[in-house]
């Protein structure tokens, strides 16, 4: 189904004309010229409706690029809510003390949504997985939720609140083999989709991981733009982002360094698994 | 030099022990221990003094993954401080209304720097462009600064403070030939380097440039480590990610949608450069 574009114009004239708007808007112009099917979200997002909801989970010492990779992805979904979902409206430190302010609570998040994702960290997702309130909101609202997505040690609190048992999933690779604590299979790739669980690996895998919720929301053209719009074309100075790329001793020096954090993190996940 | 292992343990017994913290001594000792030659920054860090200063400009509708790319590799820099500055403590606004929480004012912001930077956004990048505290800052402090930065429309303000004349630079790709406006050689680089100045291409470059800056201060042995800890091994689902790899449809779609911006952005660099 296509779109009259005085329909369009008109839709557009009522809306704040921000920079996301209008990318969305134009995507939907380009669908409509050349003919494309518009997604029904789309369709609706043109009406002027809110039409689904993403929630990102803050807790405290959550890193910050985890969030703001994806987030910056998701808030190009012009029809859609992202929100920033903590404890409280106090704000949160990220693990390097940078505050940032939550948009809803746990208890006034949305029922249903299209995304929930949830970051990482290190000591501070160690306390997420043992968190009953944190725990008990995954659990709620996975059931409801269309994609239900982690970045880096976020699969650890998925994986903590019973919810990627039997999924295949990834993780930053220095927690990777906790993953089988909590039931799932590990995949050394760098975002992993099995059914509607979508985990990334590592921080900067939340970018690629925000790109792929795009596509599936939204298709591969509008996901292009936004790509574009970010200039995504990464040229990292090193080949050295990966641990079989790194060189041995650039491995050795991380894995020394958080050998005490990764063994905690495994009892962590085995007791977390013994409350399920 | 090399420090002996006692002091070193004595330097990290006294302080807080941070993942980024344990970062900066493994790579420490590893330079130690396979011989390599430790910066003297480094050697300052493991005497527990903070040696230098980090500045990245926060300004309203600034956008936020310009600043969270390089401040996740900033906050690296053991040793060094990251300081998020804006006019005053008030939480400032990103570009999609996320609250952020300044560390430090214009006014407090220390005096001579490492490494000053600048992010992008649309609106509110010709706001700042056009702000006379804004501007006053960064002609006050760029003299003082090893690194003079920008991440995407970044330069432009940079630009309108006079501080590009002469040098070769980039910017987001729809504000490239902005830069000629003010007195700068756009070069089309994910990150271009120039004397001190050091600014990268649009939104996601800011990861690059984040690294290149941790070479550029540490040398590569430490950058590797910072990037795998970062899991950067990026693989983008789409090769969409510069206007010379996208599809003409979508990069027209993008044109279009930012002619207005675009034309406006001209004219208040004119105005900038006239001011000067």
């Amino acid at each position: 189904m296509t779109i009259d574009r005085r329909d369009f114009s008109k839709a557009m004239a009522g809306l704040a004309l921000t920079p996301f708007a209008l990318l969305a808007a134009g995507v939907a112009r380009a669908e409509q010229e050349h003919g494309h099917t518009m997604t029904p979200a789309l369709e609706e997002a043109l009406g002027g409706r809110r039409s689904g909801h993403l929630a990102i989970l803050l807790y405290p010492e959550f890193t910050a690029l985890d969030v703001f990779g994806p987030h910056h992805m998701f808030i190009n979904l012009w029809g859609e809510q992202t929100h920033l979902v903590a404890k409280s409206l106090d704000p949160v430190a990220t693990d390097t003390g940078v505050l940032v302010q939550p948009t809803t609570t746990l208890a006034d998040c949305p029922k249903d949504l299209l995304v929930l994702m949830v970051p990482g960290g290190t000591m501070g997702t160690l306390a997420a997985m043992q968190d009953p309130e944190i725990i008990a909101f995954l659990q709620d609202r996975a059931p409801r939720t269309q994609w239900v997505t982690s970045v880096c040690t976020g699969s650890l609190v998925l994986g903590a609140a019973g919810l990627l048992k039997g999924y295949q999933a990834t993780s930053h690779w220095l927690t990777h083999d906790v993953l089988t604590e909590l039931g799932a299979t590990p995949v050394r790739e760098r975002v992993v989709t099995d059914r509607n669980r979508i985990t990334g690996g590592g921080v900067t895998a939340g970018i690629d991981f925000g790109l792929s919720i795009i596509e599936a929301l939204r298709g591969r053209d509008y996901a292009e733009t936004v790509q574009l719009f970010a200039e995504y074309d990464p040229a990292p100075p090193f080949d050295a982002g990966s641990p079989d790329k790194a060189r041995p001793e650039t491995k050795q020096i991380l894995v020394e360094m958080f050998a005490p954090f990764v063994e905690q993190t495994h009892q962590v996940a085995r007791e977390a698994m013994a409350r399920l």
